[in-house]
């Protein structure tokens, strides 16, 4: 089970929460998939994410609101950072389902993930997005749920 | 609820087998980002799409897999064809779900969706991505599952 | 797109909470399935419902846990009341996913679900279920998250 | 993640079909809730399952079909079989999700579950529900994905 997203988020002993939140930045600069995008970690803890994007216009459609796609990735990235902080050990995403309660229409895009449970194999983990204004006012634009997994100690070393 | 992807594919009356994929065709174009993706419709039916890209290096892992987030694009955008083809009106995504098997790995994505059940305001439909591999050979790599809902009448004159 | 389960919360102009709880009570008795598992309207407000049942030997498995079974059909309806009470019209459940935690153990369980939001026509809810010691603590055992869909006028009669 | 379901199809060395199914069935016998319910194995063979109920009275609404908690048991129950037979070791369902498609009014229900892809910790599977009339006409009601988890090996020999 893996969506190619292997994302290790081990630290070695205490890391301040400035060099855990650089450490999650160098993950996600070596998605080039994250990069085309535009996603940008705001913040990160064990456990908690918080990622965002510019909608910029080749990730809207001819309607001004972002594609589906754009909003589902970044709930697919968030879940994936919540539960790997919340693990400490390489994962992917092993599954997850969205609902899109309006049209993402807005600058940015927010998604916020955290790990409502995790154990040794797999964490469970929610996110919600939000289309953020231009002043700011941020509408909850869709909610999702999934899995991130540990991989498995020998496929860890080649991820 | 809404994905922002709003698709209209009705038909005025009939129309040849070519000129409904063509129709297609015209709708993903419209749609900057799948434009960006190198998405490309292969086939289209009523109620069955065939939607498949290029697993070009922007879309690759360092690993050379594709990120999830483009196995869930191509997923969610072919349950949206699947099901608003079924139904004939203007749709967008309800929700879905997608379960990841194995990386994808391949020269090529390729989803098939088809709708299962469909209604006046809704289909369900069910998505297989395979990787293609440079021999032709094709591997399960995710399957969705999800809903799609026809836009309001007052709605889809906006969309 | 119907679950079976049309739960009609209309309100009649403005009800006192205690009436709006009992209205909830009539609906989950008119429910042979639900009294067969002794299911118990706990809380209701409008998007918001707490629901619980004893776990009594025939819900358990030989190892003394709850039935996914159970889990899911406490998930399932305390989904639908949050939806129904949100929107206050009939519904039903159109779809929901669920994740599974951990073992059900415990004397009672207990599910708490709110519409995160809702339209004309569906809600989109998420729940909590909780396993509860004979010492009254707590343990979430699985979350779900689901869409409510209102009944359309001419089947609402009929259910 | 556990659903507290733990289902035990592991076979010492070849068994015959008919085998097969009655081991099936004594995993079944076990499940107070599915005797509760009244389910029964129709048919079991590495990766596939095929489970049914009668829709007695108690499993019905007041309008005379089946509780959706009625069609989430059986796909859930049957997808884990399908999981199950399909890795041969200890199961719990992970994690699943259920589109209802429209009222399940019949005799019976029947669940058809199958493995799409599995490994060695999990399998994912999806099942169709259908009702079946008197005259023995099926009607696609339901249609479900989920996860199918193998127990840790110390966990699996205290289920």
């Amino acid at each position: 089970m893996a969506s190619g997203r292997p994302t290790d988020m081990r630290s070695e002993g205490t890391v301040s929460p400035e060099a855990f939140l650089e450490l999650g930045r160098q993950v996600l600069a070596n998605q080039p998939f994250s990069v085309l995008l535009g996603a940008e970690l705001l913040s990160l803890s064990p456990g908690r994410c918080e990622l965002g994007l510019a909608l910029t216009p080749q990730l809207r459609q001819q309607h001004g609101f972002a594609h589906g796609g754009v909003v589902s990735y970044l709930a697919d990235n968030a879940l994936t950072y919540a539960g790997g902080t919340a693990m400490q050990v390489p994962v992917v995403t092993s599954e997850f389902k969205v609902n899109y309660l309006r049209p993402a229409v807005g600058e940015r895009l927010v998604a916020r993930a955290e790990a409502v449970h995790h154990g040794k194999s797999q964490a469970v983990c929610r996110c919600d997005v939000y289309a953020v204004q231009a002043d700011g006012q941020e509408k909850l634009c869709a909610v999702a749920q999934g899995t991130i997994a540990a991989l498995p100690a020998s496929t860890s070393q080649a991820g």
